[in-house]
């Protein structure tokens, strides 16, 4: 799977503060240690409060890629934003994110392509987020069409089919789990998977150990990637054993470590 | 899902002795405890080593007669030894194991209709442990046509489609979640899936997580019951977050503690 780093988000205080008082060193940090922590690519998400977004999402990935080469998730609700952080992270990179919205999806496609970019697409469309499995995947062969008729291949699409808090959306959960198995038959090659996983637990008193599980059960149902924090050593734990356990790499005593090297 | 409490075995030594010793209180103690944890069912297994074996489940299922009415899982390789654990266990009962070998189905079935017992069948067969989830099924399908033959409704049916240690098959181990899912097409109503999870496990180096990352895969997959070790109480947790995320039982904050009692 594809671990994609949460934390380098300006919603979390310490990333916030780096922003303001431009330390590269706290960002740097947060990056090599997702990465040494078993991440493959990392989210990069400026958060609601800097003064000048632009200016920040250019100095955050500049300050990224002085330690890194990994693909970023260039992450924020904007697109002229998202095309400062596309060409300061370079090739490779992925777009977070767009909804299923013909509006949202005529402003961020050109973008994508224009980039050669991966794209990270909600299931939500005019009508909010759909209730149950069969109208997720409905969206999602809208998303494909759209991309297709963009120029960008199927492949290149992680569909994200939108798991909400469990405390106030139960019934959702298994229908998740369901459009993740869905979703890789839309198009040849394959639309991959990805989730919000920290969206389960939102609210809940056990947010670890919700996490974990939904994660592990979302992979044994074929899930790509997903955006989670892999400084959650229990977390990645469990990711880790999960593939394993699905034969997608080999088994030795050490396997945990392994891995992450 | 049904927990199979696995600790009432004459393979730990502590049981071994209380058989010997005829120390009731250590049986009933741990036949409580594994209630309290959560199990639905007690797994009731003499081992290998007392003197006379049907003397000793006849002791064994009813000193935990004494204290619970819980179901027990007779659990013997052989028959004249299941029927002393089925008669002083009462209705029920489900009689563990069989295998789908003609030879073993013709001696078996006949006893766990007479009892009105449901009944675990490994998917082995003359051949042995089948390589992929089809052949399990084909075997699993065989022992469905012979139980109907028998006069077992499907639904006391709990087909076991074999795990085995994943650092000598690993590849087995998605194949296994593969049978989990076929099982229920075979028969209506359903035959239900159960596992003998540690065995997932056996000579690892982290037994638990894996233990416990297979236990939520296969619950994702829709397993009904697990022979598994409900004081683990990591494990116990796993399970029941996995339920609560399948929408099985309704989230409150306290879901955890509401499950076990």
């Amino acid at each position: 799977m594809d671990v994609i780093g949460e934390r380098i988000n300006g919603m979390f205080k310490a990333v916030k503060n780096a922003i303001v008082e431009k330390d590269a060193g706290v960002i740097q940090k947060l990056a090599k240690d997702q990465l040494d922590a078993g991440a493959h690519i990392l989210d990069v998400n400026v958060g609601p409060s800097a003064a000048d977004t632009a200016a920040a999402m250019d100095w955050l990935v500049k300050v990224i890629r002085e330690v890194t080469d990994a693909p970023l998730a260039i992450d924020s609700p904007k697109e002229e934003i998202l095309e400062v952080g596309l060409k300061a992270a370079g090739p490779g990179s992925i777009v977070n994110s767009t909804t299923g919205q013909k509006e949202k999806l005529d402003a961020i496609l050109p973008l994508v392509a224009k980039y050669d970019a991966s794209i990270i697409a909600l299931t939500i469309d005019e009508k909010g987020i759909p209730r149950d499995a069969a109208a997720r995947a409905e969206i999602a062969l809208a998303i494909v069409a759209a991309a297709v008729e963009a120029g960008i291949p199927t492949d290149k699409l992680y569909i994200d089919p939108v798991i909400l808090p469990c405390n106030v959306a139960q019934p959702q959960a298994p229908q998740v789990l369901e459009a993740i198995k869905q979703v890789p038959l839309l198009a040849d090659p394959a639309p991959k998977t990805v989730l919000g996983l920290s969206n389960v637990s939102q609210g809940t008193q056990k947010r670890e150990l919700i996490n974990r599980t939904y994660l592990v059960m979302a992979l044994g149902a074929g899930l790509d990637a997903a955006i989670m924090d892999p400084l959650d050593s229990d977390l990645m734990d469990a990711a880790i054993t999960s593939e394993l356990l699905l034969n997608k790499h080999i088994y030795c005593d050490s396997f945990l470590d392994a891995y992450r090297k």
